[in-house]
């Protein structure tokens, strides 16, 4: 290792697992104690449980950028909206595992300047999210830092064995993903390339994009109905971006992935401002978007009744591939061809590339 | 609320519980559901939920400032050291619940200038602790951010209701304390203010303030004991330091405490060292000093079996005070008189006290 290296997010992951798995610790200690059946070398949404009874129980931590994100540096998301977000991010990780959430820890740290009103704004939204999900906000930590940290840790359930893995799909499963892909890599990309270079959306589908960002939704409904049902196969949540989701799903199982670009379901407003920016909707719905969907497996044979037992309680999912063997993750575009998957992952942003584009035609387009 | 006012960390508790108290969630779906037993509104060091086996499961999270400690700063603790930090004070949550710790989840967020080198440090310190204690590290979340950010998420597990909390104090018990008390203060006010100034210990002394930061130790198998063989009443580790954690408890269980004096387990060096600052002792051990040690309260009867299964173990505890109805926390000083407990609480810092007085002095002590 050179001692002067700083390597990047991806790099660092494999640093952390090179001293993480040195030994795997195994609780024995007695015959109650619950058995570690998934953590860390899994690489999955969440750690997992066994218990003595007839549970298992899921973990999972995630930090959120809060105050960092664009778009509540500009102005589209306030406190409360961050505090919402931060309940939401985890509970999308319970939701992938195909668990129900019992429980959530919260740290806030917050700088010096920060308000009473804007940290009872910040509870308000942790706590209303907690409360639509009925999940209890159970302990935590809160004080004060030099820069504003927001992390939590949610706990979930399941009937023992029951949970949803990355690495659960099988030969010949279709690949499905509840609501859109991309909207909140669209929201980025409008308000802070498209709109300010001209591009104009009416108040409606703005709200749409802010509301990928203040009023996410996590798939505990659809996870549950995935794991409890048994037809769910391999799942993820795609806060990371569809086409990363994709690859890290193959990765896991071994297995690869067929998408057919005409079944993506990609929203009329992304397909707007795409169109707006010369650039390609599928590329940017596949990129690093952070959309707290579900991306699952089923046997096709499941399909139908799949869909049946989602429609009974008036939610949707959109088949967009199938597990293909050997082909290395392609997309079927509409043409026919088999391309590399489109889409830029992890730290390569979007909307940076198409600001470089906008800034080399002067910051005009189409107006 | 006032738009523009800035409150501390005692009254920020206060109106987070005014948001999270508003309903009390129950978990109430199937009758396999854990029931929460213990959340943020009971202000213990964990919550619990009562499994439908066997099992209790105990739950804390907790932040640490690590590249922000003065002991950092000063050199004095490496990246390893503060890694080490983090899963103790995180797992002495667990420790002061009498549960025994099945896993730890971590938050990393580190700084541009974070080498490869210092990350793995980091990482090693972490995977130490986590190992001493037989803990494995299930996961969590890296990356970077403006600030670097340590905080953890511990689990524990004890028998279906046996965990400990600050309430449980009985009338007539006695109060014990495990360890030292003061120490990690006394090391503040060592290497900030009185070496500065002049005092001078040995290497071996320096070594034992040093290590109270850098090696500090969770007392998971003191808590065990206490929560197995029943004979633990109310619980709650130091952290907050001594005073603070007389009050805590005393709040909690509705009682008060009478301490000694004269039975403190206040260390040779903190004598040294406060005494080089003109400074009482017994202020410096009890203020807020970050000790991993645990405040316990027994039955009279049951001290001297107590004290038996403690030495099988090659444990230890001190007995400092006793249960005392109405007397609102009181020091017996070695005089026989009592007066109201002394040191310092939360913000308030002894060592910033002793600096001012030893700069209104021109820095110079007895050198």
């Amino acid at each position: 290792m050179a001692r002067r290296k700083i390597s990047g997010e991806i790099k660092r992951i494999g640093l952390l697992q090179s001293v993480f798995n040195k030994d795997s610790l195994r609780l024995s200690r007695n015959g109650l104690a619950p058995r570690l059946a998934i953590s860390v070398k899994d690489l999955d949404d969440c750690a997992v449980y066994d218990f003595d009874g007839k549970l298992s129980l899921v973990v999972g931590s995630d930090f959120v950028r809060g105050t960092g994100f664009n778009m509540f540096r500009m102005g589209y998301m306030n406190y409360y909206d961050i505090g919402y977000y931060l309940v939401i991010a985890n509970l999308s990780d319970i939701a992938a595992m195909g668990a129900e959430p019992i429980g959530i820890t919260t740290i806030i740290r917050y700088t010096k300047d920060l308000t009473d009103e804007q940290f009872l704004e910040l509870t308000r939204g942790i706590h209303e999210a907690a409360r639509k999900y009925t999940v209890p906000v159970i302990g935590g930590d809160i004080g004060g830092y030099e820069e504003s940290v927001l992390s939590a840790t949610a706990l979930g359930i399941t009937d023992k064995g029951r949970y949803l893995l990355r690495r659960n799909v099988k030969k010949d499963d279709l690949l499905c993903v509840t609501g859109y892909i991309g909207i909140a890599e669209t929201a980025l990309a409008y308000f802070k390339v498209a709109k300010p270079a001209g591009l104009r959306l009416d108040k409606k589908e703005e709200r749409v994009l802010i509301e990928s960002w203040s009023r996410p939704e996590a798939r505990v409904k659809e996870g549950l109905l995935l794991s409890r049902s048994g037809i769910g196969h391999g799942c993820q949540d795609i806060s990371d971006g569809l086409k990363q989701t994709i690859i890290q799903m193959s990765e896991a199982s071994n297995l690869s992935f067929e998408i057919f670009e005409d079944q993506l379901p990609i929203h009329s407003i992304t397909m707007k401002v795409a169109g707006y920016l010369n650039a390609n909707p599928t590329h940017l719905a596949m990129s690093n978007s952070v959309d707290f969907q579900l991306l699952f497996s089923i046997s096709p044979r499941d399909l139908e009744r799949c869909r049946q037992l989602f429609t009974e309680e008036g939610l949707s999912f959109t088949v967009i591939g199938k597990e293909r063997a050997h082909i290395r993750n392609k997309l079927k575009q509409k043409d026919g061809k088999l391309v590399p998957l489109p889409g830029f992952v992890w730290n390569q942003n979007f909307r940076d590339v198409t600001s470089q584009v906008l800034r080399q035609n002067g910051l005009r387009h189409r107006n």
